[in-house]
């Protein structure tokens, strides 16, 4: 594949320029932020690089199309694409991140964190006994890259960690993977829920009654997709006890929009997508070895399976 | 040795009861609340199994005494010790327990937790980017059971784990092990101090300005014992930033008084003594186990050295 024009649409546009121009000084860059993108800037690219375009730009003519995070549902859930276009996602410390953030809110509950956080507000020394995570079951919803990095950090500390996937198809790190479509009666044994899947039409909403309605009292962490979750249905089944709290990154509509009541609601916690951000440095690299494998032609760890969707 | 006759005074005694008289049937036991004892039934047990006693027996007759906590300077700081009789210690998760203790509160530190609580509050959604656990450096002083266990779970997530010890003795785990008396000049570049140092006379107080002066905005965790920091030198290091904020699991005096300042300090976080508790099931089994060992003359892996105090 020929690659000689190459744009980069960013908001981080400045520090990629820093990083990327000077390892490939024989192509042309335009390095632009989102909102100074014109349909002319597309039009003059072989490549695009972004995470998100703000608008409905027509690039089905570039060659190939990297994306600066790791879900690819902006460029292709609900949407037309080209399949003759090449389309590369981001793979670099998002597992290692994820799994750092999941661990991190999965220990502050088995730790009481809460708990004597209030306990010190009213100077009240009450001794309670934190839960060993290694005692846990833990349940991954997707076993690509990200899955399986919290199944290996999970498993690391002693857990039991299970995977749900499309094929069911066993992998590295976690003790068993079931099917999407026949795991509903291990659920009510898990202690936590993390979902990892990437938004397709197969996983919209896929967090809804039929799932929740089997948990038992379970957390809920959601580091994949807003859009995979049922808010309605999600609420029931904090009211009724079949999730005891909800730690969400994403949400269908972000930023979270103010009247939602996910905000106010004392069993959910809110974070600004940040479990996996793309810092500079790691979007640069991972664009830069995927650039140098396309032009090898050496196979592409990180390609889209654009009918799959991830 | 001949042990015939076992005291056991444990706010858990019908547990340890349950668990215990069963295993061991040819032994008599007494099995009595802390509050129950009596100088008679001392005088009556050839072996004594507590945690703590609550007033100042005399049980330098007894052959064995067998802590059922990890730290023995109840039996052993500021007090007398005959040293004919044989001391042992409950070693059984601790480590573990312990190790997560410390995740847990390096993780909120690292992602955020407070900061995305309060902008939840406020319907706030900007974006911060949590700090990977690998990046950090992480000094643990002590490096027997409890702290090798913290350096291998953190080891295992990437950090560099730092040791002190009164010896300076590598061990497996630990980037390197420096000597408490020539480590100061590292401690600028730690991000986190874990204490797990046992209280003798050589480790009161020995978290005091010295130590402190030379820290630069780190976390300080302790899980060791609270006489072992200068609590007026902690509150100072705290107010000029040589540490930016305190887990505290222990204390000098125990429960904390409700007029100490630590209760109320906005970077304090106070947890009761909970970071290492032993259940039931484990401190018998550990009991059980040494019982054995001793019976049959085996070599003890938790025989505390009295001179050492640890």
């Amino acid at each position: 594949m020929n690659i000689s024009t190459i744009l980069v649409v960013s908001p981080m546009y400045k520090e990629l320029q820093t990083l990327i121009e000077k390892e490939v000084p024989q192509k042309n860059f335009r390095f632009i932020p989102e909102d100074g993108l014109t349909q002319n800037d597309l039009s003059w690219a072989d490549a695009l690089v972004s995470f998100n375009l703000k608008a409905d730009y027509d690039y089905s003519h570039v060659k190939w199309v990297h994306s600066l995070g790791a879900g690819v549902d902006r460029f292709l859930y609900k949407k037309d694409w080209n399949e003759a276009v090449l389309l590369t996602r981001t793979i670099c410390s998002f597992g290692q991140r994820i799994a750092e953030y999941c661990l991190s809110y999965i220990l502050k509950d088995l730790q009481f964190h809460d708990v004597f956080q209030e306990q010190q507000g009213q100077k009240n020394w009450k001794q309670q006994t934190p839960r060993l995570v290694g005692n846990q079951k833990v349940l991954v919803y997707g076993t690509g890259e990200i899955g399986q990095m919290i199944a290996k950090v999970f498993s690391g500390l002693g857990v039991d960690v299970y995977g749900v996937s499309l094929s069911g198809q066993e992998k590295a790190y976690f003790k068993k993977v079931m099917k999407l479509d026949s795991h509903l009666s291990r659920l009510s044994e898990m202690n936590y829920i993390i979902n990892t899947l990437p938004l397709t039409e197969k996983t919209e909403k896929v967090f809804n009654e039929r799932i929740f309605s089997h948990l038992s009292n379970a957390g809920f962490i959601n580091v994949g997709r807003g859009a995979s979750v049922d808010e309605e249905n999600l609420l029931q089944a904090l009211s009724v006890n079949h999730v005891s709290f909800a730690v969400l990154d994403v949400f269908a509509q972000e930023p979270l929009p103010e009247n939602n009541p996910f905000w106010s609601h004392p069993r959910i916690l809110i974070t600004p997508h940040i479990s996996a951000v793309t810092t500079p440095n790691e979007g640069a690299a991972c664009f830069l070895e995927t650039l140098k494998n396309i032009e090898e032609n050496k196979p592409l760890k990180n390609i889209v399976d654009i009918k799959k969707g991830y």
